[in-house]
C-alpha cells in the first residue's frame, strides 16, 4: 500500500532551502538524458556528468535535459546553482511529499505532479513525483526512477511528428504534462475494471474478501485524489497566467489537459460515490443472510420442539396413562406430529419464510 | 448498464489534435443532412459525400450540417479542414468520454452535451455525446447515431412555426440545446416513477431486489448528474458570453434553458436524497424483521422447554417418584403445563410481542 | 404525497414560447378579480370576461389583477399579448414545474414563487405556483387554485390600513411575497409538532410505523426545500436590483422578507438535522430491542437445557444406574435442578442481564 | 427542551411594521433602567414610565437604556417614535423568533443577538434575544426578562474601570456584545463536562440512556448552532461597516469580539464531531453486546445439545440395545458426555470465544 | 486527552484587555531568553529581569526575546507596557484558548500559533499557545513551557548556518513558523503509523479496543484539525500582506511553508477519510463475525433437534410399538440418525455454510 505520509523527520532542523532526498530509497545511478531540437536540428544524447548539460543553457534550441533519480541530492544542486534555481525549488524536487503545484519565479515556472503507475506485482497503484523546471528555452525533468511515460514525447521530436518541433519550450512542458495525465486514464481504466468486478460479486457471492476489496479501493482513491485535485488548480493557474514564458497560443492546449484532469476528477467522485453505495450493499447483504440464518433456526425449532415436547409427554412413566396401553396410541402420535409439522410449514409458507 | 469510464488507452502516446473514434463499437454508414434556410428559402437534402457541404459555408443563409455517427474519423477530419475547426476539437468530437463544455474559438463556439434516451431492452438510462459547432452561419452537430430528438425542429424549420426561420444561428443552436434538455425531463418522469413504485414496494414487501432496484437508481443518479452537472455551467457562460456569435436577444432564450436545466439538476438532487432515504427505510425494515423473526424463535422457546423439562422429569427411572403411582398425576401435568403456557403467552402479550 | 416531478412530456418538442398547463388537473372556471386603488380612491370588481382588465393597463392608479386558476391558457396569452408579456414567461405561468425565480425585463419584473398550504385531507403540505407580473403601475398575480392567502392584503386596501395604499405597485407585489412567506411559518409550526410528537413517540413506544412517520417528514422537508430555497436568492437580488420598478425605499421591506425567509430555510435546516437524529435513535432502539429479546432467550436456554439434560440422563435405561433405587435420588435431582437455576440467575444479574 | 419553532400563526394577516410580542408568555411589569454618563458625569436611576427615558435623546452624555420585558408591545411602540425607529425594526424585537442580524438605519444600527444561558432547573440550555439600538449618543437594549448578564458592565461604568467611561456610544454597544459572548464559553463549558462525562460511561458502561444523552446534546447543538453561527457575519459586518456610528478606533474591539465568537462556532463544531463520533461508538458497543449475548447462547446450545441426544438415546425402549445391560454403560455414557464437553469448550477456546 | 475547551469563566466579566492566564496550570519560573545579532555581531544572554530586555527595542540589531511560560501575567503586561503593545494582545498571549490568527497593527504583527507536540507517557498529542509579536528589529515569541523545537533555530543563528544572519526580523519569525510547521510532520509520521497498525489489527484480529483506538484517533484528528486548519489562512494573509515589517523577498519563503501547511492539512483530512473507512470496516466486521456466531448455532440446531425428536420418539412407553422388539431397531435408529446428520451436513456444504 501507498505509504500514507513520507517520513521527513530527518528533515526537521535543517535551515530552509536544504535539499535533501525524502521518499522511497532508490539504488543505481541517476541518468541524465539531453535532447536539443528546433524546426530544422534535432539531438540527442545520454550525460556522464551533469555538467554536460550546462552549455545548453544558452543555446537559442529548445532543451529538454531530463534527469531519473532525485536521490543524489549533489546532481540537484549543481544543476540547480547552474541555471540559477532557488534553493526552496531544489528543496521541493528532492522531497517526495509535495502537493502538485505550480510556482512562477519570472525567469522560470516550477510545476510539481504526480505520475501514476499500476504495480502489477503489488497490485496497486503507485505515484512517483515529477518536478518540471520550463525555462525560456529550456524544460529540465526529474522523476523519482526511470520511467516510458515520456518515451512517446520523444518519438515525436525524433520523428517531428505533429506540432512539437515546431513550438517552444512551454509547448514541450505542456506535452509532458498532458502525457502524465493521458496517463491516469489508464489507471482509472483499470481501476473502472476492478470496481465492475467487485459489483458482480456483490450480487453472486459477497464475502468478507469483497469488503476488504471494497476497502481497498477506497483508499486507493484517497490516494488518487490527493495526487490529482491540486492538478486542476496548477493546470488553471498555468491557463490564467500571464507570463513571457508562455505564449498566449498556449491556451487551449492548456485548456484541453485541464478538461482531461477535469474528467479525471470527475471519474474518481464517481467511483467514490460507487464504492459507498457498494458497501452499503454489502453491508445490507450481510444483514440479509443473517436474517436468512435466523429464519432457518427458527423454522427448525418452532417445528420440532413442539414435537419434541409431545415424545417427551408420552415417555413419562405414570401409571395410569390411558393412551399407552391403546394399540391406536403410537400412530395417532404420529399423525398428530405430521398434522402439526404441517401445519407450521404451511404458517411459514403464508409468512413467506419458506 | 453504463460504463463507468470510456476506454481511452489506444489513444495514449498520440500527438494531441489527433481524432481517434473513442466511445461504443458502432457499424453502419455516417448520414449527413443538411438544412439551409432563411427567413425566404428552404432546402434540406441528404449529403451523399461530406464535400456535398462545403459550398454552404459561405452562403448567407442559415445552414445545419447535421452528421449521425462519428466512428469514420475521417469524415470528420474533412470537415474540420474546411471549416477551419482546430484539431483539438476534432479530437473532442469523436472522443465521447467528454464533459459538457463549451470553448470559445472567436470565429466559432464549440459546445459539447450529453443526450439522453431511456433503452427499453436494457431498462436503462443511456448517454449519447452530442457536439455542436456555431459558425456565424452555420451550425454543425455531430451525435453518435440517429436519433429522433432533433425532429421537431426539423419540422419547424421546415413549416415555418414558432420564431426559427427569423432568427440566425445562435437561435438554431439554442433550440438544438433547449430539445436535447426537454428530452432529460422525459428520463427524469420514468425515474420518478420507478422511484414511487420502489417506495410502494418498501412499504408492503420489501426484498433483496428492492435493495438492488435502489442500488441501481443510484448508480444511474450518479450518472445522470455527471452529464447534467456541467451543463449547468456551460449554458450560464453562453449566456453572460460577449462574443459577435451570439446576439443580446438571445439572453432571455439561454436564461430560460438554464432555468430548465436548474430544475432538472433539482430533481436529481431530489431523487439522490429520496433514494438515500429509502435506503435507510430498507435496511431498518431488515432490521424489523430480523426482529420478528427472532421474537418468534424467543417465544417458541420460552414456552416449549420449560415443558420439555417437565415432560423430561416424569420420564425419569427413579424407583421413588410418588406422583408416579397416582391417578391424578398424568392430567396434573397436563393441568401445569397448560398454566404454565398460559402465563407465559400474558406475560409476551403484556411485552406486546404478541 | 407530493408529486416527484411534473410531467411535461407532452410538452417536448414544441416550439420554445407556447404555453401548455402543466400541473394537476383542475375543474372549474378561472376567477378573475381586479383591485384598482391610489391614496384617494379604491374599485373592485370580478371580471367575467379578460378582456375587462386591458383599461387598466393605462390608468394612473396602482391596478391589482389576480387570476385564480392557469389551466386556461387562452387567458394567460391574451392577458400576455395585451401588456406585452414575453411568450416564455408566459409559458413559464402555465408551467407549474418552476422554481422559484425572479427575471427583469426592464417593463416588467416576473417572479415565481411556491405557496404552501396544508391539506387537511390527505395530512401532508401542499404547494401552488404564484406568478407575478411587477408593472410600473400594475400586479398581476397567477394562482392555480383560489386560496385565502391573499385575503387580508385585500381587507388591508380596503380599508387603507397600514401603509398599502400610500405606496406603489411595487409594495403591493412586496405584501404579496409577504404574505406568501409568513404563510410558511404555519406550516413549519404544523411540522414542528409533528416532530415533537414522534419525538414522545420515539422515547415511550417506537413503531415500524414511528419510523415511517420520520421517512414522511423527511420526504416534505425535501420538497420545502425545493420550494423555499431558491426563494432566497430571488428576494435577495430583488433587493440588490437596481430597477426603475422598483423604489429604494423598498429595500427595508424586502431585507425584512429576506430575513424571513432565512428564518424559513433555518428552521427546514434545523428541521432536517432533527429528523435525521431521530432517524439514528430509531435504529438504535431497535438493535436495543433485538438485544433484548436476544437475551430473553439466551436465559432461558441457558437455565432450562442443562436441567434438561440432567432429566434426560435419569431417563436413560441402564440396569445398572444406582441412584435410580435410592429414595433420596428423586429429590435429590430436584434439588440439584434447583442449585443450578439459581447460579444461572446469579450469574446473569451479576452481568445485568437481569 | 427548546421549542422548535415560535409560534408566529397569530401575526399572519397583519401588516407588515405591526409589533407583535411572540414568544415564551412572561408575567411581570416591564423594568425600564436608565444609566447616562460620560467622562466626568455618571447618573443611574429606575424609570417608572418609559417617558422618562425620553429628554436623554438629546443629551450630549452616553445614555443606556435597558428595557427588561418586551411583552408589553404598547412601550415598544412608544420609544421607537420618539427614537424615530422603523416600525419593522419595533416588530423584530418584539418578535423572540429572529436570527441575529444587523441593520443599519443610517442614524441608528439595529442588532439582534441571542442571549444564552443554562437553565439549571430544566438542566438545559436556554436564549433569549436581546436587540440593541445604537445611535449617536445613546444605547437602547431589549431584553426578555431581567438577567445579570449585564452587571459587570453597569459596575464598570459606575467604578469607572477600564475604558467605557471614557468611549462613546459604540464602545458600549460592543461591550454589551462582548459579555453576551463571553457569556456563551460558560455554556460550552457545561456541554463540554456533559460530554467528557457521557464519553467515560461510554467506556465503562452504555444504556439506552446514555444513547438519550447524546442525543439530547445534538438536539442542544443544533439549536446552539443556529443561535451562535449567524453571529458571525454580523460582527463582521459590524467591523467592516463604514458608519458614522461607528469610530475606526473600535475595530481591533470588534475583532477581539469576533475572535470570540470564532472560537465559540469552532467550539461547537468540534462538540458535533464529537457527539457523532460517540454515537457510532455506542451504536457499535450494542452490537459488540449482542455478540456476547449470541456467542454465550450458542456455547451452551452447542455444548449440551449434543449430550442431551446421547441421552435420549439411552432413554430409548428398544428391546435389544446390549450396552444397557452392561455394567460398565452408565459411567462410560458419563464419561463421554465429558469428553464431548471438553473437548467443546476447548474448540471454543481456540476461536476466542471463551 | 485534550481538554476539550480551556475554562474561561474567571474570565467573565472582566474589561476587555486584562490578560488572565487561562490554560493548564504551569509551575515554576519564567524563563526570558534574549538573542541579538546582525551580520556581523551575535550576542546570547538569559535574562533575570524583564526590564533587562527593554533596551534592546532601540537597537538597530535584529533581537529575538523568547519567553517560556506565560502564567506570570505582569511580565506580560511589563513588556506590552514598554513594547507598545495593544492590551487585547496581552490578553490573548495570556489566554491558551485562542485559535491561529494574525493581527496587524502597523507597528508590529502578531502571530498565534499551535505548537504540537507527543506526550509519549499519556501517548498522545498536545499543543502549546505560541505567539509572536514582529516589530521592525525585533521579535518577541511567548511559549507555555520550554521547548526545544527552536534550539535548531538558535544553533544556525550563533554558528551564522543559512542565510537567517543575513535576513531582517520577518525572517527571522518566518524561521520559528517554519520549525513549528516542520515539528507537525513528526506528529503526522506519528498518527500515520498508529493507523496503520490499527489497520493490520483491523485484518487479523480486531477486538473492542481497536474500535476504541480508531476512536481516539478521531478525536485527535478533530483536534489537529483544529489547530491547522486556522493556520492556512494565517499564512496566506501574512503572504499577500502589504506591510513595511515584511519585505516582498519573503513571499517565496512563506509560500514555502504555506505549501507546508497545505501538506499538513492535506494528510489530516486523508488520515480523517481511512479512520471513517476503518470504522466502517470494523462495524461489518462485527457483523461478519456475528453472522458466524449464528450460523454455528443454526448448524448444531438444526442437526442435532431433529434427531433429539426421533430418540425421544423410541423413548416413548406405548405399549404397541412394533419396532421396539425387533433386534433391527436401535441399529436401524443410528443408521436414520447417520443418514439425516450426512444429509444436513451436504445441505450446509451447498449453502456454503460450512
Amino acid at each position: 500500500m501507498p505509504k500514507l505520509i513520507e517520513k521527513r523527520s530527518k528533515k526537521v532542523g535543517l535551515p530552509p532551502g536544504s535539499p535533501v532526498h525524502i521518499g522511497e530509497k532508490r539504488a543505481g545511478k541517476v541518468k541524465i538524458t539531453i535532447i536539443d531540437y528546433d524546426k530544422a536540428r534535432f539531438q540527442e544524447k545520454e550525460a556522464k556528468t551533469i555538467e554536460e548539460c550546462f552549455p545548453f543553457k544558452d543555446k537559442p534550441t529548445i532543451t529538454w535535459i531530463n534527469i531519473d533519480g532525485i536521490h543524489q541530492v549533489d546532481i540537484i544542486e549543481k544543476i540547480g546553482n547552474h541555471f540559477d534555481i532557488h534553493p526552496l525549488v531544489l528543496e521541493d524536487i528532492a522531497n517526495t511529499g509535495q502537493r502538485p503545484k505550480m510556482d512562477d519565479f519570472v525567469s522560470y515556472i516550477f510545476v510539481v505532479l504526480k505520475m501514476l503507475y499500476y504495480d502489477e506485482k503489488e497490485n496497486e497503484t503507485k505515484a512517483e513525483q515529477v518536478s518540471l523546471i520550463l525555462g525560456p528555452n529550456f524544460v529540465i525533468s526529474f522523476q523519482e526512477s526511470e520511467g516510458d511515460v515520456f518515451d512517446p514525447i520523444r518519438e515525436r521530436i525524433r520523428s517531428d511528428r505533429g506540432r512539437i518541433r515546431k513550438m517552444g519550450a512551454a509547448y514541450l512542458a505542456y506535452a509532458l504534462i498532458d502525457a502524465i495525465v493521458d496517463n491516469y486514464f489508464i489507471i482509472l481504466e483499470k481501476i473502472g475494471e476492478k470496481i465492475e468486478d467487485i459489483e458482480d460479486e456483490l450480487v453472486t457471492n459477497p464475502t468478507p474478501e469483497t469488503l476488504q476489496a471494497i476497502h481497498n479501493l477506497k483508499r486507493e482513491m484517497i490516494f488518487l485524489r490527493k495526487s490529482v485535485w491540486p492538478l486542476r488548480e496548477v493546470i488553471s493557474r498555468l491557463e490564467r497566467w500571464e507570463s513571457s514564458l508562455i505564449h498566449k497560443s498556449m491556451g487551449i492546449y492548456l485548456r484541453d489537459v485541464y478538461d482531461h484532469t477535469i474528467q479525471v476528477i470527475d471519474a474518481i467522485e464517481t467511483f467514490r460515490d460507487m464504492l459507498s453505495g457498494m458497501l452499503d450493499i454489502y453491508l445490507s447483504s450481510v444483514s440479509n443472510r443473517m436474517n436468512e440464518v435466523m429464519k432457518l433456526l427458527t423454522i427448525i425449532a418452532t417445528i420440532f420442539i413442539p414435537l419434541t415436547l409431545i415424545a417427551g409427554i408420552y415417555g413419562m412413566n405414570f401409571k395410569y396413562m390411558p393412551e399407552l396401553g391403546e394399540p391406536w396410541g403410537y400412530p395417532l402420535v404420529y399423525f398428530v406430529m405430521l398434522v402439526i409439522g404441517v401445519l407450521m410449514v404451511i404458517y411459514f409458507r403464508r409468512k413467506k419464510w419458506l
